[in-house]
């Protein structure tokens, strides 16, 4: 049975998916067009409102070095209708850790938030286990 | 009237003044009981669970030099039940770019999740008028 956490992580990966294909299409589809979005990237002033969010993706994947990205280590909260996925994102030069938010809209889990920083290790520690 | 981005605004204040009052019965009230919780200090390994979470401001409050904190250009996004808040954490030696989600339970807003990271600036760019 998929679950709500399921549904999360498969969200978050056709997002990685789509940056790492530089989709922006896909991208554009996979943000939220109900709520107001924002993203902060790394050493990058706080972006706030679609425009803004999905020019820096543009920006980003149609840029003249598109990084190189696969996401590892992802797992998924859920809180009703909102959830958000933490992961490492692997990039050619190192590793950044990341909370990516969800909202739900109709069937599907759109981003309304995504912030990317320094990863202190590829090792995340937890006190619980797996939570699927 | 208080709109929820009014209550968004008031519980993230709640967690920066426990912070810096150094209150860890105020932060251990102000975390969800009720969601898996998780936090993103900058430089640490991520942590997931209430234990690790708690532990770690617990750490922070208690610690040798508890850091001045103080929380300012906070921005408040909601989502039905659940909603973020992106604010500037002004430090004794510098600033960093955090954001805090929040879960509705019952009638107040509990954090779900807070990261943090290299602020580029203190000013933050927008392209939309303020929600608020």
């Amino acid at each position: 049975m998929t679950t709500v956490l399921d549904e999360l992580l498969a969200a978050n990966q056709a997002f990685y998916a789509a940056f790492a294909a530089r989709d922006i299409a896909a991208l554009d589809d996979l943000w939220s067009r109900e709520h107001e979005v924002a993203v902060l990237h790394p050493g990058w002033p706080a972006l706030f409102g679609r425009a803004a969010v999905m020019e820096s993706w543009r920006g980003i994947v149609e840029g003249a070095q598109p990084p190189e990205i696969a996401c590892g280590d992802a797992r998924a909260f859920a809180q009703r209708d909102a959830g958000f996925v933490i992961c490492i994102e692997h990039l050619g030069g190192g590793s950044l850790i990341a909370t990516n938010v969800f909202a739900r809209e109709q069937r599907a889990w759109k981003l309304v938030h995504h912030q990317a920083g320094p990863a202190a290790s590829p090792t995340l520690e937890t006190d619980t286990a797996s939570l699927h």
